[in-house]
């Protein structure tokens, strides 16, 4: 397993949070999600033998979202 | 059929627009909702003799707004 910090832009209520969380977690080889809003992140733990950075990035634009990493 | 303009404080993003506008839609004698984000507003038209607005404000309160009305 692997972390990483998604810098997130956009999210500004819990029902953006709760968006973002699960677009994350319904992708295959995300195991935890963790959103700050205040701090306008996500925390992900993630195999990254099984899905990869751009893999999230999408699952969080699609959302309508912009992911900055 | 009547029409109010409820004042609504909270609302930050689309899922906002639609939670609210859902709130409210499902009360029997509300016909048309329009919520407008910008203006931090909800016109309903309704039937007063099927809803109130006591009624309208606690569907949006439910949600998570107040309602200033």
């Amino acid at each position: 397993m692997e972390n990483i910090t998604l810098q997130i832009e956009g999210m500004t209520c819990g029902h953006c949070k709760q968006a973002v969380t699960n677009s994350l977690q319904e992708l295959n080889g995300v195991e935890n999600v963790q959103v700050n809003l205040e701090q306008n992140n996500a925390e992900v733990t993630y195999n990254p033998n099984q899905v990869s950075l751009e893999q999230m990035k999408e699952a969080v634009e699609e959302q309508g979202y912009d992911v900055k990493n």
